[in-house]
């Protein structure tokens, strides 16, 4: 059912998505004024022997019953890096991107694309924040006692909050 | 309707693709042994103005309906190049085309990925050739006065044809 959990009153269900070909993590916030309720997170797991075609079908199939069942109105993505001494890493990240993208669109959701400076910013004040300040930052505000496991759901945690704060951010024009 | 027009028996159906986010070229051959035939070629245009995600979902739809109308068996699509100096324009790529991948596993179709330089040497036996040779070539072995305009689907065409050639090729491993 959509929407499951129920989204409480007046609060913005965001949808943070860490792409991956192998893993794709994803977490889902609900935020009302400054309350921030970590509501589910997750990975997606891709067999590693089917061909490319099949995994971007298999990534596509289940994060669209994801958020069919879940029922976000924004999704937040990492913009892929394009680094030229690793081209070949942001290539391949890309084509599951592609999908990732896809799925919301076809679902009418709002998009919000982040680069990977941009959420360590939000979530630290320090654009360039190590793994272990990042996961530390998703645990305080997510109320954990430790950082989600695997790391690719609290990358994805981490890519919804930033999501969240920049959309209330008048000052920023790119939320 | 699916197959229309109607594939010759004992043909196979082959869809050549050249990914691109503004103009995603695709040309459709049958191939009966030696003979090739020209069915259908053309374009799909993604309105510019448009954020990525609508964009990605116009070339899903669009290019979804031309395999539903025209029915291939098989697709061939260029592989990703991935030069250090062009990774942005790979990595922007690399989104269209995993949604390309996607639309072909959603049907069950077979992919073929073929490097650039294997669809020049396939085509002129040069893995350098250049445009103008490699668009003459496209003319000859469709039996068009002309290479077909825009450069799009002559590439579309190529890459059509490199996969005809590679399917019917025993030593090649990778067909």
């Amino acid at each position: 059912m959509p929407g499951d959990p129920p989204i409480a009153p007046g609060a913005t269900r965001i949808l943070g998505i860490d792409p991956g070909l192998r893993i794709t993590g994803y977490g889902l916030i609900d935020v009302t004024g400054s309350t921030t309720r970590l509501v589910e997170a997750g990975v997606i797991r891709i067999p590693e022997d089917q061909p490319l075609p099949d995994r971007l079908g298999v990534l596509h199939r289940d994060l669209g019953q994801i958020m069919d069942d879940l029922g976000p109105t924004v999704v937040g993505v990492e913009a892929v890096f394009t680094h030229p001494e690793r081209a070949g890493t942001g290539v391949r990240m890309a084509h599951a991107r592609g999908v990732i993208l896809l799925a919301a669109a076809q679902r009418g959701l709002v998009v919000r694309e982040h680069a990977p400076a941009q959420v360590k910013k939000s979530l630290t004040g320090d654009g360039a924040a190590g793994k272990d300040r990042m996961q530390s930052a998703v645990a305080t505000v997510c109320g954990l006692a430790e950082p989600p496991e695997p790391a690719d759901v609290a990358d994805a945690l981490a890519i919804a909050l930033c999501t969240a704060n920049r959309l209330q951010d008048p000052l920023d024009g790119s939320a």
